[in-house]
Order: structure tokens, then sequence, then C-alpha cells
């Protein structure tokens, strides 16, 4: 299978830099394709703006949604974000992986996103009307592909426990595993978080290496997190409100699983 | 008093352009002094990485962590991010203003935080001990300074209901809210939102205008989120989880609003 690995951090010599390597070598020695798209060395233009056009109007009023939009369909985006877009079209599974710098990803990968993630491509597709809101939440361009998040961490694991300081890490990350990954088509999996990265030994490193083995060798077969897809009748259209039948008792991001 | 505007959009001639000059005049206006962070004409570099020190050397191992300390402590910090450090301790009051952009502030926002927030300036102050984890979440450099969130989004007011499909807008704004602005010591007001920005005539701009008016007049008299502090009894530390007793009912990021 064809493997994406999204890579944002700024030393090779890091917990984050040995674990990148050995998934690389992992995924490889199981007969896998495998590109990193390592962000920091390619030095990843971070900031969405104008210039994500190669036919950019100097005076023109920059409209980041239908700039997007124009340059994808017309084949004048900057060569870097197609270059992205084609490893995500390759691609059967996409691993995201990066520190979790103030709760969220760094800022470089967020501008992958924002970049590569274009009106057309990741977003703005499919009918809209009162039976669809176009196709997200489950379906889209990237539907069928698997993904999965590598994350580093700090904190202690009690800190992104249920009731830990920090928040659960399952919502802690919802906005990127069901507003980044599920949103146009992913099926996302369960993430592989490393906490307290502060005391990693030898000792702690190769179990660490082991259970992300594991989880490597299992990327087929781990069951995605069941988010409920947009169109399938679990929401009012176009509130998007789940229906009063589902879940009856939740609220908030644990709604939005079955 | 003194406001700080951090603003995060790259073209003046849009809403976000718009409510940034309103706000500005209207603080001015009632007395304020503001400053404005326009991070796109200013050209924020985005990407924490090993050049953020000054006495940058070549083939040394970067630790993101330990070379913000370093760089800080030393006086050895890239200009940008002292100047922004310095406008940050001037301000009574700071806005961030962006749109939400994949469920979280723009890249060259997050990048802001990254490398202004610096150990030993937003993080990693005050005693570690049985008794304390650090100056923070309440406590810290920024601590009686207020910070409020100005936010728009495409998407519609339901979409970000309690039971919507992009997730309840507190949630989806919590690790802002919570690990970004009260983790280095901000009192955090309730943000103001402006949903589905693509239909916005003159009609409902005056209102939005005449809104944000009113939240921008109301900055020192809003009572702010009331998020639990960490060191006054409410967690159990070292594990930073809340106290059996403490809303001992709730788990996720609504326990640890009082």
């Amino acid at each position: 299978m064809n493997v994406l690995l999204v890579y944002a951090h700024p030393e090779p010599k890091s917990l984050n830099g040995s674990l990148k390597n050995f998934s690389v070598k992992h995924l490889e020695d199981a007969g896998h394709v495998v590109q990193v798209s390592d962000l920091y060395a390619m030095k990843w233009k971070a900031s969405l703006d104008a210039d994500d056009s190669t036919d950019r109007h100097a005076n023109a009023r920059f409209d980041p949604s239908l700039d997007s939009r124009r340059a994808f369909e017309h084949g004048l985006q900057s060569k870097d974000i197609a270059l992205e877009q084609d490893k995500l079209r390759w691609a059967d599974a996409v691993i995201l992986q990066f520190p979790l710098w103030w709760f969220s990803m760094p800022a470089i990968l967020k501008g992958w996103v924002e970049r590569v993630y274009a009106y057309g491509f990741a977003y703005g597709i499919g009918e809209h009307s009162d039976a669809r809101w176009g196709d997200r939440y489950g379906e889209g361009t990237l539907a069928g592909k698997r993904a999965m998040l590598i994350v580093t961490t700090g904190g202690w694991e009690s800190h992104y426990s249920a009731r830990g300081i920090n928040g659960p890490i399952d919502d802690v990350l919802f906005p990127i595993h069901h507003g980044v990954l599920y949103y146009p088509g992913f099926d996302v999996l369960p993430p592989f978080v490393v906490y307290r990265t502060g005391r990693t030994d030898d000792a702690r490193f190769a179990k660490i290496r082991d259970a992300l083995g594991q989880r490597l060798d299992d990327l087929w077969k781990t069951a995605p997190i069941p988010f409920r897809p947009q169109n399938s009748g679990a929401y009012n259209i176009p509130e998007l409100t789940l229906r009063p039948d589902v879940a009856p008792d939740l609220t908030g991001f644990a709604a939005h699983t079955a």
C-alpha cells in the first residue's frame, strides 16, 4: 500500500525524528511504499495568501476561498500545493506526525492543511440542497483512504484524561480528527499519542517504538473512529444538527461518534 | 487603557479588515490606546525554528523548549519575538481576530503564539512541586490582563450549536481560550463570533458592527469565562485531574468551567 507521512518537527535528532525514521523503515520492511513530506526540511510556506496562485494580480482583492477554487480549477495553483495534492491522491493511508504545541498542530502543519486543502479538492464539493450539504464529513475526495495521527506531548497522560486539566486528548484532537481528516472523507484511526516526552530513556523509547510498530502493522485492520456521516440521515439539513432521535441525551463532540 | 489587536487576515478589503478598522477607531474614540499586530502585513514568520535565536549554532541540536528558554533568558530572541512580548506586557487587553480556518486559527497566528510564547515568558514559570505545577492556568506573566477572540466563520450558527455537526463553538475554541489564553494568565472573555460570513450585506454589516462596538465598550466589565485556576485546590497535583468533589458528574472541557 502507499503511505504518505506528513511530518512537522524542526529537529531531525529528536524523539519525533527517531519515530519518523522508525515508521518509514517499518512500513517499507512490510512492503509498503512510503513518501515523507518533511515540512521543515522542505521549508514549507506556512501562510496561505494571494501568492498561492500563479497568476496573482497585484491589485486584485484576494478571497481565500474563491481564489483557491479558481486556482484549483484552472491549474493555477503553486507547484508545492499541487504536488502535495498528488501525494494525497496517491496515498492509501496518510499519517500526520507532530508535537502537540499549544494544544494543536504546529503552525507549519496547519499551513499545509490550509494551502493543500483547496476549494474543490477538500471542500466545496458536491450538491448543496435541502437534502445534501456537500460531499463532506465521511464523503469527499479522500474517501476510502485511512488517516492517523502520531502525536507527542510533554504533558502527562493524566493531564489529558477525562477530568484532566488540559481536556481529554480525544476532545483536544477532535478538531483535527473530525474537522481536518473526516471532513474530506478519510477514515480516521485512533491516534498514537506519546505523553511525557521529557522522560524518554532508551528502555522507554524501545517500548514506544514497539507499540508504534504494532499500530503500523494494524494500519489496515484497526477500526476507524465511528464518526457519523453528514448525509446519511443523522443530521437535519441545512441546520446540520443531530436529529432528535440520534444520541438524544448527548451534546458536544461526543455526540458525533456512533 | 492599552489594547493590543493581533489580526490575521490576508486581505484588507475583507469583512475581517473592515471589522479590524472599526475596532481600532471605536476603541481610540473611547480614549484607549491601540496597537495592531497585522500579521500578514508584517509578513510574520510563522514557523518556529532554530533561527528564532540570534546566536544559532549551525550544527547544534535544536530543542524547541530549551532553546526558547535560553534565548529568552539571555536576550537572544529574534527581534520580532521580543517586540511582540513587549506589546503583550504593555497591553491591558489583547484581542485576537481571525477567520476560523479548519476549526482553528490561521497558521500565521498559530505561529505567532508558538514563537512569542517563549519558555520563561508564557510557560515554564514558577515552582514545580507536589503542591504547585508552575504558574499557569490563571496565573503567569499575563495575569491581570483581559483577552477576547473576534472570530468569523462561513458556517451557520446552528452548525456550531450544542448538537451541531462542527461541535459547539465553545468547545471548538476551548483549546485557544483555555490552552492559549488562560494558560499564561489572561482573564478570557466570551468570544465575539460572526457566522455565515458569505451573506454579509450592508444592513447585516451594520448590525455586526454595532454588536461588536457594544462588546468593545464592555471590554472592562464583561465577566470572564470562569475557568478553574490550577493551583487553588480544584485539581490533584501532579496528576492535574479535578478532585472528586469538584463537578463530580462532569468530564471533558465543560468540567473546567465553574
